[in-house]
């Protein structure tokens, strides 16, 4: 998805937003606030909206002189999370479909984004449990889903945010976890998952983790590892989640399923839904296997 | 009022909003926003908010090339004013204190700020008036207002915008109208009320009508005319309304009522309000006649 006219403004006011979480200090958030400006009056639109996010990124922890100026926030973010784990696991085990419960919460978690709300509660989170096992899901595909992971061999679950991560690994134990390669970020960006929330979801003890080698809020091919590129190709479904995550994906060709809360306008015009709507969409070239089988010949 | 760090996402939204309203045409957005995005970058931020505001609506009269974009939507809203004028004048009458009632229709006018809101439609009108005439009240200081009027000689009601003018002459109306002068805007800036609009709502007919020889969306008295000047210097009150007239007049040494919503978060902090609420207000410097002539003593 590429820069629209509408993301140049909330670029401006994320980046006050991140800059004022990271310190407290007035003459960093203006100075981030005249860099960014003089950044977006030249901006090339044709990029996705996270090539830029990972500009501001990179100005505010040179200018907060810190690796990771969230460290704090997503500390309490994955305690939070960890608090309502075993709960939520009641919620997946005690359903009718387990899979659909799973993908309602992994959805939910992805409320945990500081790009978009940096004024996000710790009490959010349950009414957005809530909201998301009993909103109305006209985007879930369970089947279509269902048989993608049962003809994958090599799927890639892209993590978003910290936090959040915790929330997919409820999804992440209801697939075929030989098969699954959890990815994080490579290094600190936002409140972006890095393998240190990994770790503390408990994740590389139940499924492969690697990190994707960038600081890019999404994933921005062009500035991952090689050996996460290699990986991404061989994959023959990759899980991509959260906003970032579509923004940077949704035009690369891959059997991809995007999974989101679709956060802001922009973001909703471009995939035709509301607002706060719940997304589980496959990408737009997805091919399934048999079908594939069947172009060969 | 100064410039705040959060005006400075506000501007760049506002930009791209007002470019909206003014044409279809998506490269003349793109190309405010960037003009925008360079002036913002090395902005004086010592200077009121509405200075910003005239740069940024220069810059779209000259790139969209007319010299009143918003005439037909200043229509539009002056002809929805009118048709609500009646039904206004009938809860004046009817109520108790004349000058409250109409003291509370002018503040509910003040919704009609496409700087703030580009996005408002005819129907909030009557919604906002209906709050605006229950609403708890708690900046009401109508004695100190009416001992004004009285012991004032010239008084000056600076306008804001077009539609609002209208909800304006039911207060002037109420007032000692030989002593009152109403100001527009020597030239157009966004919805902000020219002497045409004044026309419109038969204010000529009842008072004498100035104008302040700006296109500044507020009282940037540096950009006014000397003719207007020497009236601001020579009223003994002012009444001030709206946003763009407290940012532009708030640490002007000088007798002055503001009137106006309270419709950003960052006056809402300068006033100390919420957002939302009704502001009527005297200057931090306001001296009433009688205080002058003990200090003389």
């Amino acid at each position: 998805m590429r820069i629209f006219l509408d993301c140049i403004p909330c670029f401006v006011r994320q980046a006050l937003d991140a800059a004022r979480l990271a310190t407290d200090d007035k003459k960093i958030h203006e100075q981030v606030l005249r860099k960014v400006l003089a950044l977006a009056k030249d901006l090339d639109m044709s990029q996705s909206p996270p090539v830029m996010g990972q500009k501001i990124h990179r100005l505010i922890r040179e200018l907060v002189g810190t690796e990771d100026p969230y460290r704090d926030i997503k500390k309490q973010f994955n305690n939070a999370a960890l608090q309502l784990y075993s709960q939520m696991r009641t919620y997946i085990t005690g359903s009718k479909d387990m899979l659909e419960t799973a993908i309602r919460l992994a959805i939910a978690g992805n409320i945990i984004d500081f790009g978009v709300n940096s004024r996000l509660q710790e009490s959010d989170l349950e009414k957005t449990i809530s909201e998301c096992l009993a909103a109305e899901f006209s985007d879930m595909q369970l089947k279509p889903f269902q048989r993608a992971i049962s003809e994958a061999e090599k799927i890639l679950y892209i993590a978003d945010n910290a936090g959040e991560i915790i929330f997919d690994r409820l999804l992440i134990e209801q697939l075929p976890i030989e098969k699954v390669t959890v990815v994080v970020k490579g290094s600190a960006v936002i409140n972006d998952a890095t393998m240190e929330d990994a770790v503390l979801a408990g994740l590389p003890r139940i499924v492969e983790v690697i990190d994707n080698g960038s600081d890019g809020p999404g994933t921005i091919l062009e500035t991952c590892s090689e050996v996460f590129v290699d990986r991404f190709k061989e994959a023959d479904l990759v899980i991509a989640k959260g906003q970032g995550n579509y923004e940077t994906l949704s035009d690369v060709d891959k059997n991809i399923f995007f999974v989101l809360k679709a956060k802001c306008p922009v973001i909703a015009r471009d995939l035709g839904c509301d607002v706060g709507e719940m997304i589980f969409r496959k990408s737009k070239t997805f091919r399934n296997a048999v079908d594939l089988v069947k172009e060969v010949e």
